[in-house]
């Protein structure tokens, strides 16, 4: 049997029970291997616990440790010139004909090898570990084939061997690839077919499309949500991030995970995913530097109940953000969320929108992973801009620094 | 005479000469005690320079450091407990019954001993530092009488010692203090009369002041720029932040260093900084924290030629802002400045705000004060919203972390 450790001297944001950030002032955390066992006041400890170590933590505050549930970091290439194309006042034309947009970064994407793709999406994952992530969420999506598809997914999985858990989502409906030029339908039908042996393979986790104007239909998308539901796969959508598609509507009818950006969703959508709890995965990096002006419905969502999550949506073209914290920020700022909501964004509502349970709230029979932070009080976390407050991320229970 | 050291592998973004960038790709520096003392291409190295050390860079890209230059680093409390509570729908008399506003951080400031301010402030230039500060200002501002200025003025005086150049601003004309509620003539007249002294204690570099209608009257700034005048220390103005107050045209007519925030700032006002040489001082942190819309006339101070600078603005209330590197994104992405104009604004432009002309250029003659950043360009340093791309930081010739 594992040995006991003791987390003594802790301000906890448990986010859990019924106190404001579930805050527990002089509290205290025992771990065995790599869950969480008991959580409580100091005081309150279980006389017969066989403690083997201790750790103090000297006052600091304690969270979950974060999670990012929607990100794109595995690609090929940057888009850096072309975001400095356009702020030189480049049109549009100019910078697809300078080799722009989502097609450079599946070019890019297709010429790599794994390696090639594996070490600058691990130092962006180093740069996330770095601010608290201790799971992440990858999607494929810059592949568009069988074959390339299948290598971002591998190096999604390599990259579990960095300090964190990842999950994988398959993203083939992201665009449409240059080969099937004027033929989505032929492209959709590819994807339900690559679909089953990708899964066979252990390279999937669940399945997600962009569902827009200027990507896939409904009905497209219904047909890979069809596939998904066959290989009893989770589903997530790209949804009503740039017009209201109704994608929601079709995510909460197939039980999904999560609908995400949702800036253009209406109160039908609200109301269809609060019946099928389907978390509404917000997402204030991308539309910040699209520099968005619509708002999505967080009124309504929160009155609804629906859980707002959060994450960097980390991608090469619209929200190359690689900081937890400034997403905090950006969602106080640009959406009104409360520091609170931002926190358990990025913890238990992140962990819902990736349908896993364990994670995301101090308590005993949770993951041991957890933050630890150098701030008076956890809303601080989305106060700041900048700064370098985490002092300790434990995975697994296991501390990146060691603790006296 | 001090050995000279040799900087190779390296690309410079010199932001000197006509090349954009003022980039040299196959670059080597060579430095002598605090200076920069030759700047150019290896190949073109003088045969007759006893280079005495020698490191590579190994390819880094190689900017100035860089410089925040309108800061108020130095106070007591924080202000994150009212940030929450106005995201929390809190109406500001609530807020203000709860004893926020600038009145709470004036009271902890005064409060506070020396040490107690320069504990946090050090750690908030820390976290400057470690994305590549070399100079920064810091203003006074939240002590409001002759005791407390001072004292705020000696902590900025003393962070000197953390291995940045600390350039410190005299801002009695910030707010009126409790005390002289209702005869804001009587505190201006005060703050006159403290000037000379706090001068002859060597703790004032500059003058500044708030000049809008919650602040200061353009005649009552006038007032403390004429006394600055008599003492021959330079002016700086917030001028035109919520309304156009002709703040600008006052501050080029005392030929000041800067007018910062400049959201309402006129053609007329753009006319008087160009003729008088007077740096725009833009804060995009503030006009984000705040949810501005109304943008500084960037096109009209770019076709004038006048210098535009960026800084955080970092204060308890309107711009918790640490991260240099975010500064420079939100001012591509919120005012639509290039990624070479928003580091020119950091370093170049910085400096010119501080009426410094010994850095802010990669040049022989200027401070050895430079940046090694893991980019492959630096457009990337506005492209990321996050991430850690600073290798080293060289302050006066020292890198901070040791070389082959
Ligand atoms: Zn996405
Ligand atoms: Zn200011």
């Amino acid at each position: 049997m594992k040995e006991l450790t003791l987390w003594r001297e802790a301000r906890l944001a448990t986010l859990s029970g019924h106190e404001p950030w579930g805050a527990i002032e002089d509290g205290a955390l025992l771990t065995q291997g790599e869950q969480i066992t008991w959580v409580g006041r100091l005081s309150e400890l279980p006389r017969d616990a066989a403690v083997a170590q201790e750790h103090s933590l000297h006052g600091a505050w304690v969270t979950p440790g974060l999670i990012d549930a929607h990100t794109h970091l595995v690609y090929g290439g940057l888009r850096a010139h072309e975001f400095e194309l356009r702020l030189e006042g480049a049109s549009y034309e100019a910078i697809a004909r300078a080799g722009g947009g989502i097609r450079s970064t599946v070019a890019h994407t297709r010429a790599a090898s794994e390696d090639a793709l594996l070490a600058p999406a691990a130092k962006r994952l180093a740069a996330l570990k770095a601010e608290g992530l201790t799971t992440i969420e990858i999607k494929s999506g810059y592949g568009l084939s069988r074959e390339h598809e299948a290598k971002m997914l591998r190096v999604a999985r390599r990259l579990a061997g960095q300090g964190v858990q990842v999950r994988t989502t398959y993203l083939g409906l992201h665009a449409i690839p240059p080969e099937f030029e004027g033929r989505a339908d032929d492209y959709v039908a590819a994807c339900c077919d690559d679909l089953p042996s990708l899964h066979a393979e252990g390279l999937v986790d669940a399945v997600d499309a962009f569902c827009e104007n200027i990507g896939f239909t409904p009905a497209q998308v219904e047909r890979v949500f069809q596939q998904a539901r066959a290989l009893g796969l989770p589903v997530k959508l790209h949804a009503e991030q740039l017009s209201d598609q109704g994608g929601s509507q079709l995510t909460a009818r197939f039980g999904g995970l999560s609908a995400d950006h949702l800036e253009w969703l209406s109160a039908e959508g609200v109301a269809s995913m609060a019946a099928a709890g389907t978390v509404a995965m917000l997402l204030p990096g991308a539309y910040h530097c699209l520099r968005e002006t619509k708002l999505p419905p967080i009124p309504l969502l929160r009155d609804a109940g629906v859980p707002m999550a959060l994450s960097t949506d980390h991608n090469p073209g619209t929200s190359p953000v690689l900081s937890l914290l400034a997403v905090m920020q950006l969602a106080c700022i640009h959406f009104r969320m409360t520091p609170e909501e931002a926190l358990r964004g990025l913890t238990l509502h992140a962990a819902r929108a990736l349908g896993l349970s364990d994670r995301g709230q101090l308590l005993a029979g949770q993951r041991a992973d957890f933050c630890v932070w150098d701030v008076d009080h956890p809303r601080e976390l989305s106060y700041w801009l900048g700064g370098r407050p985490l002092i300790n991320r434990v995975f697994g229970g296991v501390p990146d620094r060691e603790l006296a």
